[in-house]
């Protein structure tokens, strides 16, 4: 896989870090990104991400084909827009780090139709509540698992190029579906997000919670709340586009928390006849997957 | 506040941490502690986290008035059995480290009726979820927030010691009523641990995910995830005991978090008119409620 010219579109925290860790790892690569504002190319001309910047006003023609690589670092709803633009045919090879994939592989299935092509799917299973190219780090993507997703008609070598070059930058690859990728997302991701936001508006609008917290010096919530409010409110941009890519997904996966949190709920209806065996195995249950889900046993 | 002999009843994460910052603050204190099981017994004996160990089987008929101070460090059904046991006279002062308080103070305002007394009840806005004593940390209680709920006839000489005594352990402290503490600590702490628990059973009841989690050699969760469901499934007994004493406004809590994640699901029902201004507030509110409820800003 030759890599002498890099283009990064879109560079926040994890166009950013690919910058980074190309620097360490493919230390000739030429790297040229686009922003949209100028504040964000500063920060990157200030951090030496890139060799070349540009916004999007200053270079709205792109030369794709003067790039061995292309990488889409953007929210999805952004990544959509900028494929039918690609050339279909040439040696470019086409990523994104795009959070969902059905639209993604639908728009690269129309856009390519019966050619043979080089666009590969990706989303690295890392990230922040930190945003923007100042938030970029090296390492973020070490050790991490990166997902791969093939579009019907994508060469099968530029697959495996893709997953070689994931696995340089120092991550753990695997291959998903486009639907099996964003259904399993709206369980570990998509929904873990909705339910720590609303957590927080749901204390912020306790009138006694807040009223307490107004007159302490001191934060009154442990651990457990900063851990779970740690990705409230988050991105908001970002997040918009990723439920909207996947509604279908996030409305099922809230559907299943309103109802498991109903049924807990309603165990606490007469407590005088509590249930506290099924709580116990609520709870056991959760401790059990919980280390399935995160492979810590 | 004299402390010469100190009683410990229960001693956990909670209790064994407050014996190492006893040790350090108070080092001629002479400590005991009262423990259930012979494994915890041993565990403290091993940590040197007490001069003197019971089981309950070997001491169940305690000298309260023996000691200085007795902190109850179990779980607050225990603690409701153990105050009716209490001498109504004396200079020993009884404290505890409940995660729940009105039913708490009821039970001591039925048990010292008009008599005034020393028991004051406290909630050091710490924990974990880990168990045990050995779990216990030294300078767990550094710079958290102490709770202390004074009951109607509690001396206030005595609730002045208290509070010392915490900030000489090192503990911000701040007073609270029991019914305002409840309805606080359901939103800020008891809700956050249903929903994470929720939250790992909604993922784990999905066939798509535990299908790729499986297949899988890596964990396929990232910082969110794993931060979202920390919490998830720890100490069941324990928190069984806190909802049974707090089950009002655990319903409350709950049912308003129901509410708002029906209104975020219901903004999905049709995306080809998506409020995306609401997303927006709804993000924006809990970036800025998180910072006030966190005192980040």
């Amino acid at each position: 896989m030759k890599l002498n010219r890099v283009l990064i579109y879109g560079m926040g925290l994890m166009g950013g870090s690919l910058s980074l860790a190309i620097r360490e790892k493919f230390p000739n690569t030429e790297l040229t990104a686009i922003v949209r504002s100028k504040k964000s190319k500063e920060s990157i001309i200030t951090n030496k991400l890139a060799d070349i910047v540009f916004t999007l006003d200053e270079n709205n023609e792109i030369q794709w084909d003067q790039f061995d690589l292309v990488v889409f670092s953007t929210p999805v709803a952004s990544i959509l827009e900028l494929i039918p633009n690609l050339p279909k045919t040439g040696s470019t090879i086409y990523m994104d780090l795009g959070s969902t994939k059905q639209s993604i592989i639908e728009v690269v299935d129309n856009h390519f139709g019966d050619v043979k092509h080089n666009y590969i799917s990706t989303h690295p299973m890392c990230g922040s509540e930190q945003t923007g190219p100042e938030a970029a780090v090296p390492g973020l993507y070490d050790d991490k698992l990166c997902i791969l997703t093939k579009p019907e008609n994508g060469n099968q070598s530029t697959f495996e190029d893709v997953k070689h070059f994931w696995e340089i930058i120092g991550s753990w690859t695997i291959q998903m579906d486009a639907k099996t990728h964003d259904e399993t997302l709206a369980y570990v991701s998509h929904l873990p997000h909705v339910v720590s936001t609303i957590l927080v508006n749901v204390a912020g609008k306790n009138k006694t919670t807040m009223g307490q917290v107004s007159s302490i010096p001191k934060a009154i919530t442990g651990g457990g709340f900063r851990d779970m409010s740690r990705i409230a409110g988050s991105n908001s941009e970002m997040w918009i586009s990723i439920f909207k890519e996947n509604k279908e997904f996030l409305k099922h996966s809230i559907n299943d928390f309103i109802e498991q949190l109903t049924e807990f709920r309603d165990l606490f209806l007469n407590t005088n006849d509590l249930d506290e065996s099924r709580i116990h195995s609520i709870w056991d249950l959760a401790l059990k997957q919980k280390e399935t889900i995160q492979k810590t046993k």
